[in-house]
């Protein structure tokens, strides 16, 4: 009946045993346990929704990357793209009359289309949590220190928390037409800094500050730097990342480096944004940020931030 | 962009917060828990699947409940349907050189397409464990006295397991020809006794014992009367089920009742099988059996015996 099978799995499909499973279930538990310690009330929310659930949060690559089914009565059901927009949508039905602030923590898979068949992974294990319906600067501190922790109870011992603010870049980008704009991001995300500046050789003077704040990566004193000379629009993203720093302690403050070149996540984000990297491990393994535009998306309207974790990146490289 | 959503989620989703999550977390820790103290390890299959992986496991109902979709290459996928499909294929792939027994646990959700509307879940939360490679009465002995410590260790107060065995009506039923099987089957699973003897009338002399076996249900002595009159085919699966309440203790002995006129399962099973129900819960909470011809259909034989118990059924009562 199988003959016909050229692997015993579909590609890219999570089929796990042994000590993948051990360490991928410690991680879980360890994480798990950390997010009840700080009154994180766990979810489930459905292995798929309608497909516009997760459009609703998703940029413009989301719609490729869903995994779509038909439901009998035609209509388009995906699976879980992300947590963060179900969690959201909860929080503006089930949890519309619930006391504000929210507190969710979830763990379980996201399932992802992959644009190559390089076998890479079309589920993805992870534990995240979301502080939905506070807009304070309290609310990014406890979100970051939160993804903090959980990296120390996952046993990492070199991992760095790359954060940026959305409002550093977006009034320069607001001055730019759409087209240049997308061109101009994608040179930021590269990193190109001579294509960049030819790209803005048209741009309005708002640009400018375009430039030179996308490469400003550093501690403090580097956004200390970049504020004395940026332009008024940027100063407040600035100043968060100020206060942030501010709020966290000497062991939080070794593990975080201020990023302003980070573009991706710009139709989602809306303040404080990060990115987990691991030592040992190429990519990012996780991430999160503030989404004050999402909910309402759900039809009852609040302020968010959040985060979520890879387990799968981080049990390749934890002890 | 939602507005044209009738319902935030689709029929059937599972969207669980608060009281319902901590009781299924904490049935699943007790249960997984328990199965790790025998040495049983957790596996993780792939929450999708080719069609076939399933349609190879199932009976002639499971193609209309698998929730399928379109792979890329245009292969048909199914959302994993049950976990002894993905189990037994593991056994034969991944694990065909492993040592035999194999003693796998696993919990997740599975995912069934309801024939009707009525919102009724598509997707169910289980906890299981199949034993692989082990042909003898030992072998069902432990996946019943397992099914029994899980129940336990649920908290479950008023639980019974019916037990039967496939080898005591399948003499009987091969007897008559496919139509007339099939609605003597129907009679059997309705206990409809007078329907029952009306369709026997034309058959063979074979077939005899199908009017008394199938409502033969109770306690160690009811299989032992049973046993006196049942006809030589049907020995051997009585001899095993009194050997099992042989090798059950007083305290299991008291929830086991021997019932020999289940027909569900017959593709499927090929020895013992049963079916788990709780006090204050109307539908069985799950079951098990043996299923010796699955695990080669995957292209390596084995014998096996296993179970999987339903979270969602059992969270509804458990204390």
């Amino acid at each position: 009946m199988l003959n016909g099978l050229r692997a015993p799995v579909p590609p890219g499909a999570l089929d796990l045993t042994g000590d993948a499973v051990r360490r991928r279930r410690a991680l879980q538990r360890a994480m798990m346990g950390v997010l009840d310690a700080h009154r994180y009330e766990e979810a489930f929310p459905p292995s798929f929704e309608y497909e516009e659930t997760f459009l609703a949060a998703g940029g413009p690559g989301t719609g490729e990357r869903l995994i779509r089914f038909l439901d009998r009565d035609g209509r388009v059901l995906a699976l879980r793209y992300d947590f963060t927009a179900s969690i959201a949508r909860l929080a503006a039905t089930t949890f519309a009359a619930a006391p504000r602030p929210l507190r969710v923590a979830y763990t379980g898979k996201v399932y992802r289309q992959e644009p190559e068949r390089g076998g890479r992974p079309r589920e993805l294990l992870q534990v995240g949590a979301e502080l939905i319906g506070d807009a304070s600067l309290a609310a990014d501190v406890e979100i970051v220190r939160l993804t903090l922790a959980l990296a120390r109870a996952a046993g990492l011992g070199e991992f760095q928390l790359n954060v940026g603010h959305i409002g550093v870049l977006a009034p320069g980008l607001a001055a730019l037409e759409p087209g240049l704009r997308a061109r101009v991001r994608r040179w930021i995300d590269r990193k190109d800094r001579e294509s960049l500046g030819r790209a803005l050789a048209e741009a309005p003077a708002a640009a400018d500050a375009l430039r030179t704040l996308p490469f400003v990566i550093g501690r403090r004193a580097a956004i200390e730097a970049a504020r004395a000379t940026a332009p008024a629009a940027a100063q407040p993203g600035l100043d968060r990342l100020l206060a942030l720093d501010d709020a966290l302690d000497a062991a939080e403050r070794a593990h975080v480096v201020y990023d302003l070149g980070e573009v991706r996540g710009l139709e989602y984000y809306t303040g404080l944004h990060f990115e987990l990297f691991v030592a040992g491990q190429g990519r990012g393994v996780g991430g999160g940020g503030r989404y004050d535009d999402l909910v309402g998306r759900y039809g009852a309207p609040a302020a968010a931030v959040g985060f979520a974790l890879e387990l799968d990146g981080i049990a390749e490289v934890a002890p």
